[in-house]
């Protein structure tokens, strides 16, 4: 078999998958058409290599490598990524892991590896947040760290609830599929300018950054945009505005990241002061304490901006994550047997991040894009550094795969 | 009769249609569910009043007083106003001036008028431009400031073409209904505080503000919120947001009125920088030289700041209106009619500027509106200064229906 050709072939067929004519971009929202294409292409990816499939009640799928019984229960490797992606986001964020995977586990069998312990291919769901506004919705299920209770309440914007989409578990079970995996291993392409920075085609990642999602509710008076005198009205699109302003400024201050990139205006009417502006504002940061500091201020910025307008500022935090290391002795062991490829931290969250935080030792992979873009039809990987990746997952799972079980 | 009675059910009967049970507000874009039941309400009101229906080709409505035979061709009295609201609008902004006008019709029998014009209670169609875009759809269609084969292409948010919505006339042809109108005098609810300011139930309106809509398509580039250096964006949100705060700025400097109250994002995703933002100004001011004044320092700000961002500025003018002064002799003669109430200009556009640049001499009157506030739930007029209205519209048509028709 050509690898090569392979790999060539599967980037090929997913290609197509949800991608707009207009823009060039991906939308790839679970359980929409093109996502379910995805689901179904996974299927047959597994099978075609005679692995078996495994989907959670959370729409989370793993295919593993040999039947169960030639293996221990416990000391599973698992490796993957996922498959949704952001609006009009890019092809390789999250499909480039899956592929990847598929493609290092035939690399393995070429070579003869024969593992002493079950290896898995995952794809877990709605990691993007893009459709029910949770990032890493099928990985935090999947740990448990979201119950289901709480998840199917969740609506996308058409109103839709998760509950009626997918029906969920019975009885309040949960998911089985991390049951018994020692280590999670995900490969990704990079978000950001690192490797070209280093001129290296894979790294490994050392930790996330703490992020946080946080709504900012700006409520003012509709009003007539002709009629109203300037001083008579409260406008909730200046509070607004300054606040978009105030974050970008604060986050260029303190070194961090902070972006208002979702609004959602009522009426939205050429010729009305709204009544109503929502602002989504994302923040990341170094260190727990330095993301505080800075959506403390954007905070105190905007609520002192509205008693100008004469408006109310209500921040909710819609999801917050903390510092993610990931484990040390993991990504030393990776690091080493890669030949010393340079370790970075990243600033975005991933369904690695979840399983670490869950207590399941895992390691990041990352290829580099020399657009340095991503969440954007302009990410982008050459297809010499995609081999590279999968020539470097597969020493790692190879490695990973043969180790003997430890109690 | 009672007249107060009866024009208390007419407005008991529209309260109802097409409000909001959340925000109180309305929701009355034409062709959808509310203004089809306005639609179906006015050819009741016109048919219990044993009035003969006109419908033009774009779906402007007349309810004509008599058979088209006892009265000239020409000389024609035309009142009324409009029958669909801003998103999230009033109740009385449009159906006061046709609720109005039917009761002033009643009124004008009781007291045993006898016509000798022909007179008419309109409801133009589209005039908030709330769901095609364009304001005063109807009355430029019915005047022929905007052609068929131009309306027709209009879309709405949904994508749906005007030219699906209704057929619109055989061959070319336009509407008749002002064919022969002599004059248009529309009732109004006021859209501001002066009346409040003056202690007067109602006033006569002498000019329309010059208005125009203008769209602002900021171009960036797509990026991941967390991972993309704040540096290395090209983030069009802050274009926007800062010419939002520029606009706003400008007006109070000026003494005029400029409001971003419409906003579309792409992709709008709280972890993506976006790729798009278009942002549409409402811009009026006390003249013409004011109006360009105004809107090309808020484009000078605009294209300055998006020079900073790295960010594209496109500004397309979706309507300009001039400035309309009402017919002098006529606004003169209804203020003396009515006891020489208080004349006012309005920034607001009306059906009856479209008629009056059309060449057909228009009046306005305006009721007081309590709250001062406009294109907004909160607009309201006390039923006592309605009832003013009523009379006041019954004595200025009055006066112009007994008129004799010169050549």
């Amino acid at each position: 078999m050509d690898q090569v050709a392979d790999f060539e072939q599967m980037w090929r067929d997913l290609t197509p998958i949800g991608r707009s004519a207009s823009s060039g971009g991906y939308f790839r929202q679970p359980w929409h058409a093109a996502e379910l294409e995805l689901r179904a292409w996974f299927r047959e990816a597994a099978t075609a290599r005679g692995l078996e499939v495994e989907e959670d009640p959370f729409g989370n799928l793993v295919a593993w490598w040999g039947p169960a019984a030639d293996f221990a229960a416990t000391g599973k490797i698992l490796t993957g990524s996922h498959l949704d992606s952001v609006l009009d986001g890019g092809a390789y964020d999250g499909p480039l892991g899956v592929a990847s995977s598929f493609a290092a586990l035939d690399l393995m069998r070429e070579r003869g590896v024969r593992p002493t312990r079950r290896l898995g291919v995952a794809a877990f769901v709605e990691e993007e947040g893009s459709r029910f506004g949770r990032a890493c919705l099928g990985s935090r299920l999947a740990v448990g760290a979201t119950t289901w209770a709480d998840a199917a309440e969740l609506t996308d914007r058409e109103g839709v609830r998760l509950g009626d989409v997918i029906e969920g578990p019975a009885d309040g079970a949960g998911s089985t599929m991390l049951d018994g995996v020692a280590t999670y291993v995900e490969l990704h392409v990079e978000q950001g300018r690192g490797l070209i920075d280093l001129d290296a085609p894979v790294g490994v990642h050392d930790a996330i950054w703490p992020h946080g999602r946080y709504r900012y509710d700006i409520a003012g008076r509709a009003d007539h945009a002709g009629t109203t005198r300037m001083e008579d009205r409260v406008d909730p699109m200046l509070t607004y505005a300054m606040t978009a302003l105030a974050a970008n400024k604060q986050a260029r201050v303190q070194g961090q990241r902070a972006t208002f990139g979702r609004i959602d205006v009522r009426p939205n009417g050429t010729n009305a002061v709204p009544s109503h502006v929502t602002g989504w504002l994302d923040a990341r940061a170094e260190s727990d304490a330095a993301l505080a500091a800075l959506v403390g201020e954007i905070e105190r910025q905007a609520t002192e901006r509205a008693e100008r307008d004469g408006t109310t500022v209500t921040v909710t935090a819609e999801s917050v994550s903390g510092e993610v290391a990931f484990d040390v002795a993991l990504r030393d062991e990776l690091a080493g047997r890669l030949g010393g490829v340079p370790i970075l931290p990243t600033q975005a969250g991933h369904d690695a991040g979840i399983l670490q935080d869950a207590g399941i030792p895992t390691a990041m992979l990352f290829v580099r894009n020399p657009s340095g873009v991503s969440h954007s039809p302009y990410e982008s990987a050459e297809m010499a550094d995609c081999l590279a990746g999968v020539t470097a997952l597969a020493d790692s799972l190879t490695g990973l795969v043969t180790a003997q079980v430890t109690a």
